[in-house]
Parts: C-alpha cells; structure tokens; sequence
C-alpha cells in the first residue's frame, strides 16, 4: 500500500496538499507588512526539500517481529521504508517543521503498521506488550504539541499505528440522532458521509482536512463552531477504546449518574490510554443555510465587551470570532488579495466611512458572527445580535469578509510554509479563563512573550483571536511572527513558549484550550500532585507496562 | 448545637418540614383511585412514630476519640445523642422510610461531627485515616440509593461529617456569572443568595428544598429544567474536594483540554473520593418570566415524538416533560383538587371538548413545556413550539395546569408519606437511554417490575414521565405502587427494583439519570470489569486505605 492511499494526503515537509501551496509571494502588502515590521527585505524562492535526505536513525525492525507483525496485518500494512518512518515520526507544530527543513531527526518511528480492522488494533497491542514496545497511535498527524514522536531516550522500538484503514460509517441513527463511526475516518470524508444523510457533526478544526475523529477525541479537540456544536467531548456520546488490558465501549446513553463520567476520563488521553478506534458522535441537520458577518471594533477590549454579552444571552450564533488589533492588520496583510474595480472601489469606500467614524482601519478590533440554520432562524438571531451590538460602539463591514471568512477557514496554516522559508518564526498557542480574566491575560501572555522574544535577541509580533466564547470564559489564541534565530531556533521558540506557558499557570488559565498536552506541555500543566497521580493511575490501570504513547499527556 | 440549627428540618420518619403533612385523605379522587386500582378500603390515620422508639445499635464513640474530635470541631459540633444518629443513619429512599417505621436500624452511624469551615474537614479525615474510622459525607440527608448508611458488615466506628456550617457563598463573579459556594448550602438559601444579586443556578431536582450543592455534585444530579440549564455537570466550572490525601481544587477555567477531564472524574463520586467542599459553579440571570403550557396527546408514544421534535429543533424551551397515560390519571387522582364554581364548569368543559376530539380523559399523554426569560423570548418560543406541535394530534390545556405544576413542584415526595402510612410500596426509579431505544426500555422496564411484583403477590401500578430530554436521548421515570407484602416490604422492594435493573441492563441503558449509584445499585451499572478497575483505582488514589463512604459507588 502507498501512503497515497490515505485519502488526504500532506506534504511531508509542511501543511497541506502536495499540490497546493500559498502564495505569499504575490502580495505587496504582504510584503510590505513583512519588511516594515519584521525587516524581511525580499522573499526566498520556495525550499526544494527532498524528502530522501531526512537523514533518521535506521530502523530496528528485525525478521522475527516484521514476520509476527505482518502475520497479524499483512505484509502490505507492515511498513518500515524511509517515506513511510519519515511522515510518522512527528507531527506538524513548528518544531517539528523546523526539523524536517534541517534534514535531520534524532529519532524516528521503527515501523508504521496500518491495521484494518479493530481485531487487528487488539492483536499488535498484544504483540507489542508481549515484545515490550512502545506504541504511538496515528490518526491524521498534525498534532503540534509533540504527540506523535518518540520520547527521547526511548530504548524500546518504536511502533506506529496509523489508523487510515479505520475509516468506516458503522451507523447512523437518525431517530437519536447519532452516527457511530470508526475513528481513523479524516474531516471532509465523516462530514460527506453525514451530508448523504442530511447531517452534519459540526465539528471543524482548522486542520480539519486532515485530521481524524480519533485524533480529535484523543486531544480533546473544539471546532470553529464550538459555540452552537460543542466541543468534542459534548459531540461523543461513547467511545470504544482498545487498551492494553482490553477494550473499552461506553454506555451510549445521552446522560448517566452511575458515578464520575467514564468517557470523559478517556477523551482527551491523548493514545496514553489505549487507541480509540470509534465513537458514537452526535449529529445534528445540516444548516440549510450560512450567513457570517463582520463588525468593527475601535478596540479589541469593547469587542471582547460585545463578544461576551452576546455569548451570555443565551441564544448565541453559531460562531463568534474576535481578532484584536494586531491581528487584524496581520490579517489584512497576510490574507490580503488586491482588489480590481468595483470591489477596490467599495473597499475604499468602506475604509473612508471607517475613518469618518473615528476609526483606524486596518486598526481595528473585529468580530465575525456566524448564523447556521435556516434562512429565516438565522435573520431573527442577527436581529437579536444587531439589537445587542447597538450598545457598542461598532460598525457593521457586511457580508463579504463574513463569507470569504468562510471560504479561506482552512487556508492560514498553508501560509506558515511560505514563512518558514523566509526564516521566521511562525506559531501558535492557546488558552482559556474566564471573562473576568480574560484581559489581563491577555496581556500578560503577550508580556511575557514580547519579552522572551527580546531576550532571544529577535522582536515577535502577537496577534491574537478569541475563536471560542463561554458563558463563564473564553479561549485566547495567540498567533506568533518573527525572525528565526538562525543559530538555535528551537531554542528560541521554546524560550518564547515557556514564557508563555508560565503566564498562563500563574493567572491560573490553561495550558491548552484544545490542542492537547503532548510532550511539548508536559511541565507546564495546571495539574496538582493529587490531579497528576489521578491521571497516572488511570493509565496504569489501562497500560500496566506503559507501552502507550509513552511521554505524552503524562 | 441542636439539628434545629439546620435550616431546613426534615420530619425523620418521612419527607418536608415537620409542620407540612400532604392532604391525601382530603380528596375523594385519590380515594376512588387507591379504592378501584388497590382494593385499598379505606384511609388510616396518619401514622405517630416517636423518634426516641427507633432501636439503633449502641455508639461505639469513646472518650478518647471524643476528646480527639470535640479538639477540632468543639465538642458541641461532636453528636453522638439518638437524635442525631437516627438522622444521620440512612437516607430518604423507601427502604429507609420502611425501616424507620418498623422503628429498628440494625446499623447506625457511630457520631456526628459538624465541622466549621475546610480546615476542620481536614482535620478530621486525617483524623479518622489515623484511626482507621469509616466516613460518610452528609449533606442534605435525602439519598434514595442507599448513599448514606454504613455497610452492612462495616467493623469500624462510622463518622458521619454533616457539612451543614459549610454554607457560605464565598464569592460571585458576575463580569464571568460563576458563584463560588460551599458544598453545604440548601437549594433555596442557594437561590435567594444568588437572587440577591439578579442571578439563579436553575438547579431545581425534586428534593431541592432539602439538598445541597455538594449533594447534587456528588450524586450527579439533574434538575427539573436541565434542557435549559444543564445538569449540575455541566452546571459546576471546578470544584474543591478533600480527600484522605490532599485538597483538590480543579482550574476554574471554561474549557480546557490538558487531558481527560479531571473535574468529571469528581462529580459523581459519592463521597467514595473525599468530601466535596465548594465549587465554583455557572450561573445566568434570573428569568424575568415563566411561562408553562400544559398540551394532551392521545397516547405517550405521539407524545415522545413530539417531546423529540422540540428538544432536536436546537432552540429547546426550559423544560419538556411528558407522562405516559398511568401518570396522567395517578396525578390526576393523586394530585385532585375539588374545583367548584367556575373552576369546576371550566374544567369540565374542557373535558367535554377533550372528549368531542376523540380523547379519553383523563386517559391521556401530557406534554408540559415551560419558557424562561423575558416575556418577549417565551412569546417567540411559544410560537416556535405551537408550529412544531401543529404536526402532532394534541390540544393545548392552557396555562393554569402549567401553573400549578410550577407551584406544586416539589409536593410530590410529601405525599409518599402518607401512602406509608396506608402500607403502600411507593417508589421511584430512573433509566436513560437513546431515542431510538426510548420506548422498548420504556416497555420493557414496565413489564419486568408487573412481572416481578405480580410474583411477589401484589399487583402494581406503574406509572412514568420522561423529565429530561436530549438531542440523542432522554431519561425515563417510573413511579411504582402497589400494596406492600406486610410480611416482607423490603424483599418484595428489592425483587422489584432488582428485576428493573436487569431489563435497563439488558437493554444497554444506565442504572441512574440523576441519582446515583449509593449501595442500591452496585451490582446493576453497566460498567465493564475495566470501567469498574477505572473507578477502584481512583478511589486508591485519592483515599488509599479505603475510609471514604466504604461500598458506596463501588
């Protein structure tokens, strides 16, 4: 089997399609935004990267459990080429990126195994605990926090399970309203498979096109609609995990009370605990139709204001999108596409009225607010939302940015491979607290960052976005662009990142919203001694031998 | 200290305040019912049951330990006196009223202690870890799973700890609408506090006059309006626990995906886990108005159909709750008020119109649905809810029954009472499952218990409503009654109770929606071995020698 059977396939070497890549380069305002703000003076010609010059240790696959594993999955699905060790020995954070534009990986997955059925998942976690290996679960492969690599240090061989064979719909109810699907499906492929039976899971990561329900569970994931679906752990109504000590299926009940709640203690375990293999999910109609708008701000704190009254009435959109001002301008220029005729015309125009009103565009604050449902539902909620934004000093930029929102939603981290062929750092991370938290957060983090920066010698750009609201809270992602210390950039982003990361612990937020722990945030979890031992002892009940993903979560 | 200085004084023997007894023998209805359906012939006087009556086994309190615990809490706060022990000895189910009532508990609680503040509750585990002393948490006392006695066969002295001081709301955030509360606050006190400052839980179960915060945490609870609300699961943002090895306190944060969810671990551990002594929980604004519409359906099945329409529309009202035909007329006989005048004229043209449709009163399937908020909202709502229930053959029986199922709420559980009194096995029972399993369950469960009482000689009827309602699935209520087999109540009870845990089993539902595990249900959840070694290795963890509410959950 070629790894061209998976269904989406990235480029092994940055985000994704193989054919697909952005196109920083013909923008000038990109370019002028690059050269005011960061001194990049002219762009570098895309990297040719091969990926046969990754140079990673060799393989410790031997004869006896290559026979063994291939016994159980078929030679075929047992593969220890270079391609196949290359694309399962990290994930896709910048860290890992930065190590594969070196050419060089310090360790590497010994063989990825590709099972086609949960029997099979059942017998290589027998083999492996027998043979005292270490297993690492694969689903789509874009974790950024270090889920997917060998601990360093791990003595043990190292075996991969990808999932992709996992891809089936096993059931849709359509009474209860819940699909029970095999967790190696990817985004695009659950959601077409849905959309046949007029639903959809409402589930949309940015990396969705390349990401798994399996990954999503396991990291404890939230789309960009979170406000009207949920995140994932209110989507799954029961899981089916195999463990080393055997296989795991919730009750698939909507509520119980029959002591603390079974599924959650496994979603989010991030292939620590054994390896999911399905869920039931629950689905919802798929909305007849969308209608995103945009409001300006002057100011990121009053659209936070407005952001906050409008998720605390109740009856919220689907979504709700805040940049501040940073992100704004870096949005305008890195996502900015010139404009001929008409629509420059009407840009300006709109920049004219923005500017007559005291405002500053592109210094601007905006909110995107998102209506799914039928037509008529979604004007009664934008009259409601329009009624609540009267209170605010804002100004309504229409349909046009809501829809092209929309239709780009994927797009951004195709961006970070262009960038990352310029030499500049170029990450993300995310947060939560609650409302009244949120600001002084907000500031501390890009403090804290700004001056990590500084002290690794290079000045970063924050810019930051509020994609998930709460009643009670909200996420915080911040969004960093600067220049690469060429002599040590990891050392300069984990400098940055763990300033970040101690900002966060001492305002008591959360490391994660929803990219998960994995070995990247390990020693800055907001866990108590008595919390940790309550995760170990978990996962010692399900892997005595500690041969899952050893080194994430825990 | 006396008992007294609880605010809310249970009668012991049975459920409310001491000074409300329900009406029973007043309404020529409930007597026709008992009469025609029960052979009952005629009422008894209400029983006269003199607590000091009630044998219970000595205190094995002794001095020394006395001393050692009058040393942290005062020895005032230390009760080992009868009164105190029969209170604290069993909980509010049937068989704890049963055995009150043959005035003979064959184990009771050893001492009471009422600590003062979180210190104290620390104190006194470690106290009775040294000691190797059984502890059970009590909070409001009305546990109908057997949560609160000691097990039988437990060797060691029982303490009970009462958290009644524990009633402080520590702090309410109204930027971020959390409230930080001790776990000893009642349900009312909770309220008012909160409605002080414009806001509600919307935590209403059926004992909420009688139980507290921490009750409802550790039994994971549900309220009457969870479709609008939530149960108290989704309710708590982080809670505070102490365990035999440490305080936990959980982030307060709105989400967080730092691995599986270390706050689910803990809602619904029973006091298995330690003593839940606060939590930060979200609040909203009060409803400005509540608006309760009471519609007929010929039969419960249209009725489910409907109920599933309104709560899958993704706009729910506050709260749907439906009753099969034997509840519609046991709540109509039960709950009969002689109308007279234009009461009486109204509601018998009403039935007349009833009867002209085709329908069969009171031989009907309800459908209460209860708007919550501004006036304007619940108009909008209602609007919605009459177009989705125009598909369904039902008729609206207006608002006044909606009003009186508001006002009369929390009466129920005073009737059981008097039906004791009249040797009638009265009892509840709840299950949940998915839509599309709903009611086979539904027929299921019904037949087991008819089955199971007819076996042990006495017919009974069953009579059931659906109270909490999910995209994917809802809850299912049984209320059974039927004469009681005088010479063994509690082993016809048990036969029951056993048969319809089994069918709920049997047909992949949980054993508890909202009421827990407690002892009752141990050898009924649905866990898998794995599941359970999950739950055992957690209360290892947190309580390693095993003192915390000893058989209860596990």
């Amino acid at each position: 089997m070629e790894s061209a059977d998976r269904q989406f396939k990235m480029k092994w070497w940055g985000w994704g399609a193989e054919n697909v890549r952005a196109a920083l380069s013909q923008s000038p305002a990109t370019l002028d935004f690059l050269r005011s703000r960061l001194g990049v003076e002219g762009l570098e010609a895309p990297s040719k990267l091969r990926l046969e010059s990754v140079r990673i240790p060799d393989s410790r696959l031997d004869g006896p459990l290559r026979e063994k594993l291939a016994g159980i999955i078929g030679a075929e699905n047992c593969r220890d080429d270079h391609r196949e060790r290359v694309l399962h020995s990290v994930g896709k954070g910048y860290k890992d990126l930065v190590r594969l534009r070196q050419l060089e990986l310090d360790k590497a997955t010994d063989v990825v195994v590709y099972p086609r059925n949960e029997v099979e998942v059942v017998a290589i976690l027998a083999c492996c605990r027998e043979m005292r290996l270490a297993v690492i679960p694969f689903g789509g492969g874009t974790s950024v926090v270090g889920g997917l690599e060998a601990e360093p240090g791990e003595q043990r061989l190292v075996v991969t399970i990808d999932l992709a064979f996992l891809n089936r719909v096993l059931g849709i109810d359509e009474i209860s309203r819940t699909a029970t699907v095999e967790a190696g499906i990817f985004g695009p492929e659950l959601e077409t498979r849905l959309s046949e039976r007029g639903f959809t899971l409402g589930h949309f990561p940015q990396s969705f096109e390349f990401s798994t329900l399996g990954g999503w569970i396991a990291t404890r994931s939230s789309g960009q609609n979170s406000l009207r679906y949920g995140g994932i752990d209110k989507l799954v109504e029961s899981l089916r995990i195999v463990t080393p000590q055997g296989t795991v299926e919730t009750l698939r009940v909507p509520r119980r009370a029959d002591g603390p709640d079974l599924t959650q203690m496994l979603i989010g375990s991030e292939g620590a605990y054994g390896v999911i293999v399905s869920a039931t999910v629950r689905v919802r109609p798929k909305p007849a139709a969308q209608d995103y708008w945009m409001y300006a701000f002057k100011d990121f704190r009053t659209a936070l204001e407005a952001g906050r009254t409008l998720v605390q009435t109740g009856v919220p959109p689907a979504l709700l999108r805040i940049t501040d001002e940073e992100e704004t301008v870096a949005s305008f220029a890195l996502g900015h596409r010139p404009a001929r005729g008409g629509r420059a015309l009407k840009r300006r125009f709109g920049q004219w009225l923005l500017t007559r009103k005291g405002f500053r565009p592109p210094q601007l604050s905006t909110l995107l607010v998102g209506f799914e449902g039928s037509a008529d539902h979604n004007d009664r909620q934008r009259r409601v939302v329009r009624r609540h934004l009267s209170r605010f000093e804002c100004v309504s930029l229409g349909r046009s940015l809501g829809r092209r929102w929309l239709a780009t939603r994927f797009e951004l981290p195709y961006l970070r491979d262009e960038l990352l062929d310029n030499h500049l750092l170029i990450d993300t991370l995310e947060t939560a607290t609650t409302w009244s938290g949120l600001h002084p957060l907000y500031v501390a983090v890009r403090t804290a960052i700004e001056k990590a920066a500084q002290d690794q010698g290079e000045p970063i750009i924050v810019f930051t976005h509020v994609s998930h609201l709460y009643p009670d809270g909200a996420s915080l992602y911040f969004s960093l662009l600067g220049r690469q210390k060429r002599s040590d950039p990891i050392g300069q982003w984990w400098a940055i990142k763990r300033a970040a990361g101690d900002a966060i612990r001492a305002h008591g937020a959360v490391i994660s919203h929803h990219h998960g722990v994995g070995m990247d945030h390990r020693a800055q979890t907001g866990w108590s001694p008595i919390e940790r031992q309550m995760l170990v002892q978990l996962k010692q009940t399900l892997d005595p031998t500690g041969i899952m993903n050893p080194g994430k979560l825990l």
